[in-house]
């Protein structure tokens, strides 16, 4: 059995993190060649040469990323995969905004193994940033929207301690950070996503995915495409269910948390009925509420609010807790 | 002192990675407000709700993202600031195309702590994709380009085993997933990226800046501006050499390593006689130039040629040798 390693030492700090191998790949994607552009006349660095820069050619796009951490003594328990929300990158499971521990790291101190991703055209996995290749604009969240989308706030209100919901856990005078790590999307890219997600599956092997927000969606139909290579799914706040034909199978061990403040807000009670009509068609499919079992003010961030650590443990617990496949 | 972990155990295997702490943080950047600009309706995740996206708003631009991993036990040494090159991402230093350990593994087995940086604009650092932020396009280097810029293969020819250079030290069989970590990259961002790597000095303290390629001339502007916070400069093949004022002080300890088959390429001999000027009027700055010690075939991506844990041992004992500072 692995060892628990989030027990604080004498000092009060946490021991060290024991990792048998680190490193990151790039999978999926597929090439683009174009033809037929003109020259572009660039200066690549300050004092450097001016290039001539041809834009015909190969390229490579819509691959994704993942950064693996292998905890030591391996557990023998399935990898964690670490899939972002909207607009994040991987960078979403680490440091919190205020500086706490994430849930990178919480999961490794359990012994778990971890890949941390970036999506398809998110963070380190490239955008094909080329007009011939992807013509459309992406979306950039404001600081504003970003807080009453992410119900730290109410809707209406603009960023600040005063505005906050009163018994918020997000870590209110850090938001600034959460505001920093927040980077373009594009809307078009789902099918391309999921399908590098498919390609790190189909890598790395059966996997337990950790998803939040926007990437509910993908897990719950990666664990549709490969029932074999997902053993279960847990979602924070998926922005989404997706629409399941009327005679699919849906077995995947699933656990769905919701977090607080939903009823000021137009969109997330429709998103909660949609969760639970998922959770009634497919007994597989466990919902927990926190504010149902007395844990309030948990914002849309959940593995960033200050309560991020607890919630870590519960979802362990639950993990522990599947029955073995 | 801290101990060698490069150490193969009896089975060959490396031992494991012991870290103190690791996590992440953004620095730097400024807001940008924009107003009076029409609303977009967008679906964001599928069979989700239309939505109403604001663009007017705060964003934050211009931070930088470093990931850190700190050694067990504390070396006593200063970090390592990890500066990738242009169209890269942090995930330059991590596991080789062909899938050995990079100089993020070899230098944290040898003790020293890491900050893996994404540069303003690259990978989790976000860019201000919003065309009244950023006007520019970005370039796209495309794998052709690469192959040649990179001095794989000789100018003209196209990516393939049969074009390299005949004593390559690049894994060329693994050329395409080099080509799938290349991104988009701005050519107007060279102050804010800068302006981002002194936002991490100035957060973590004096640092020894390992940098590549487009980095070189950050690493250098950054010495000169924090003198104090720079102990030394390891730059990897700098694709420029910043011009200093005539009466500039540069005292930083620099170590700049070159590879082979310059002479077949314009831009190469060029850039090599501006490196060698710098060393000629800085005594700090030593040249290593490997063809010169006997070290043939090596590319512009050092820290991934075949021999590229030969070349960390080599940065490693050269830092180990400063005086102390």
């Amino acid at each position: 059995m692995a060892p628990d390693q989030t027990a604080l030492d004498d000092a009060g700090a946490p021991p060290p993190i024991r990792l048998r191998d680190m490193g990151s790949l790039h999978v999926g994607g597929h090439d683009v060649r174009l033809s037929g552009l003109p020259c572009r006349e660039v200066v690549m660095a300050e004092g450097g040469q001016p290039v001539s820069l041809d834009p015909n050619g190969t390229y490579r796009v819509e691959q994704m990323y993942a950064q693996y951490f292998l905890a030591e003594p391996a557990s023998g328990r399935p990898p964690l995969a670490f899939w972002h929300g909207g607009g994040m990158t991987g960078a979403a499971w680490e440091t919190t905004p205020d500086g706490r521990e994430g849930w990178l790291n919480a999961f490794l101190r359990r012994g778990w193994d971890a890949y941390l991703c970036d999506a398809v055209e998110r963070g380190r996995a490239g955008y094909a940033l080329v007009p011939e290749i992807w013509p459309e604009a992406p979306i950039v969240q404001t600081r504003e929207d970003c807080y009453t989308r992410f119900r730290i706030g109410r809707p209406g209100t603009r960023p600040g301690p005063d505005s906050a919901y009163p018994n918020t856990q997000f870590p209110i005078a850090a938001f600034d950070r959460l505001a920093a790590q927040m980077v373009p999307r594009w809307v078009h890219t789902d099918a391309a996503i999921l399908q590098g997600y498919l390609a790190l599956l189909e890598r790395v092997g059966p996997m337990i995915v950790v998803c939040h927000s926007q990437a509910g969606v993908f897990g719950i139909r990666a664990a549709q495409a490969r029932p074999d290579r997902v053993r279960a799914v847990v979602a924070l706040e998926p922005a989404s269910i997706p629409l399941l034909a009327p005679d699919a199978d849906y077995r995947t061990p699933t656990l769905i948390v919701m977090g607080d403040n939903m009823d000021t807000d137009p969109r997330w009670p429709r998103m909660r009925a949609r969760v639970q009509d998922f959770a009634r068609r497919y007994p597989c499919v466990t919902v927990l509420s926190l504010p149902d079992v007395g844990i309030t003010g948990n914002s849309h961030m959940l593995m960033m609010d200050r309560n991020s650590l607890d919630l870590a443990g519960r979802v362990h617990d639950w993990l522990m807790n599947l029955p073995p496949g």
